[in-house]
């Protein structure tokens, strides 16, 4: 068997985990954006049912993990392990989700990288032998992260031109040792990269280094060239963020075709007011829950390249002059040709 | 080859990953408890050299990594995947440390069962194949905790006598697919527990009962009475906590001997007035890379259980009237028989 260490960072899976659910849950303007035909569970009112940003985040979760069961056809008994983070503080949103569920839970803080960190180390586990079934989970929301990590909604703040927009929305993916159209084979697991941004409204310009950094080693791990894979998929860089990503390629010669930002894919950037784009946990989770790994089923992509973007400051790492430590983790899935169109 | 499942949330590792170097560095408090001969870097000011308590929490934690690179006479270098966190909002100590390390990383918040979640991913991914040597890594600090978690110091607020005094304090530990001593060779994952509890000064009560649930899991999943462990050791449940667990296995007719808990184990709780004891990521990560298991190595165990016992609320979450939902993941740690008493 070849070795599952490859290169540097790098990890190839023995016998590839398959994902076969997944769900998700969006508020109103994630379902008004240009994917609007892929979510799951649409709110009314961004509130999901809770009278807090924070329950409504965790209610959101649990929706979006009844709809990957239902799109598994299993009941949430079947799950050995649960995978999962998010954005607030202490990771309240999935705590609290977790305590409903009565599941072993291994609690994650890779902030807007915890779709793809989950994923990793969810198949890490079902490769390892250590589970059948297991389901990797995080979220974001727009309210809850503004008041955290920037001004309360009330305040009214002017956000610049490079701002993004935290998504509100929750994914789950349930992945298991069997399955029979979509798999995770391999993965490049990220090591932080720092080039000195400290502007909290630039997130795309803190986290684009580190997605070079992890595209490049993947790459070099692999000894493979970004043509590879029909898609290469970013998780909240923006429109900026992904812009550096290409130029940091450009200067090595490389032009990475097929690449796109989950930020730039899911609102529309103009109409919808969103400045460079969608971020936070939520951000690649419901393009992937809903976009890709729906697309992928249908047969648009064989491989492509899902890579978690994430910043790990905090408002008081950066009022005590420190700047934004970015990482990327990516997972590379992969559809078995031939296999059923069924969505 | 038996399976690596067992039972409900329970795994055996197929090759037992070693455990080949341990490090940890502290505060001044913590160096004149009960076990101050047993620490590696002992700080003169909780600051650590930095000019905030949440930069000198990622100093405690860069100076235990030191320290168990030297005990386990390896370069930073040779460690594949690094899997940490802390208490601090966005898990920002182990985010900037990690930052200065370049190593591959997986960002945990488990609370203060951290030792013991990154020593089961940790295991998990050296069985599974996916490295060679991690590192686990975590940490407290009394100061960055109070003001987050409770009051700013500076507002000197009483302590009521179910409290426990966050420690001061970071613990590494090196884990490797080869090694001549130590072994970790199962593990339950912990699922939530929360009975209720909203005091944040007495999270003993609202951590024991998850400890039970993972204890009486393990207890079941292997068939084995709690007497199969020369020690069980809780993570920073305090004298109370503690005594909850007692009397929750009292219940079931079962007597939990050689049972201690780090938190008591850590200071004199008297005559240091920490009330119930110690807590925190660094509480049991701390007793573990100082005392277990540098005494496991001398003889004086055969096999623990090492319980890591976390509360995964926030100060938001509990304002909004929530209760403190519990986690405790356990490892159970061999040595093995004959095996030398280098220290």
């Amino acid at each position: 068997m070849p070795s599952k260490m490859v290169g540097k960072q790098s990890l190839r899976f023995a016998h590839p985990p398959s994902i076969v659910g997944y769900g998700n849950a969006v508020g109103q303007k994630e379902s008004q954006g240009k994917l609007q035909a892929y979510f799951d569970v649409i709110c009314a009112d961004d509130r999901f049912g809770e009278d807090s940003w924070e329950k409504a985040e965790s209610s959101m979760q649990a929706q979006a993990i009844g709809a990957a069961l239902g799109c598994a056809r299993k009941r949430s008994t079947e799950i050995d392990l649960l995978f999962g983070g998010d954005l607030l503080n202490q990771c309240i949103a999935t705590g609290y989700t977790a305590r409903g569920q009565g599941l072993p839970f291994f609690g994650l803080y890779g902030a807007c990288s915890t779709m793809a960190e989950s994923l990793l180390l969810g198949a890490m586990s079902l490769d390892g032998g250590f589970a059948k079934t297991v389901m990797c989970l995080t979220s974001s929301h727009f309210c809850s992260a503004e008041r955290q990590y920037r001004t309360p909604l009330e305040y009214g703040g002017q956000r610049s031109p490079t701002a993004q927009w935290t998504v509100t929305g929750a994914g789950a993916v349930i992945v298991s040792e069997q399955g029979n159209d979509l798999y995770v084979t391999t993965g490049t697991v990220g090591r932080i990269v720092d080039k000195g941004i400290t502007d909290v409204s630039n997130m795309g310009a803190a986290m684009a280094p580190a997605a070079y950094d992890t595209l490049h080693q993947h790459f070099m791990d692999f000894a493979i060239q970004p043509s590879h894979y029909d898609l290469i998929v970013t998780g909240d860089l923006g429109a900026l963020g992904k812009e550096i990503v290409v130029d940091l390629f450009a200067q090595d010669g490389i032009e990475l075709k097929h690449y796109e930002d989950c930020g730039e894919l899911l609102y529309h950037l103009v109409e919808q007011d969103v400045h460079a784009g969608g971020s936070g946990c939520g951000c690649s989770a419901v393009v992937l829950t809903g976009y890709l790994l729906r697309e992928m089923r249908l047969g648009r992509w064989e491989k492509i390249l899902f890579c978690g973007t994430g910043a790990l400051h905090s408002p008081t790492s950066l009022m005590q002059g420190e700047s934004i430590p970015g990482i990327c983790h990516a997972v590379s899935i992969e559809r078995k040709k031939g296999a059923g169109l069924h969505v």
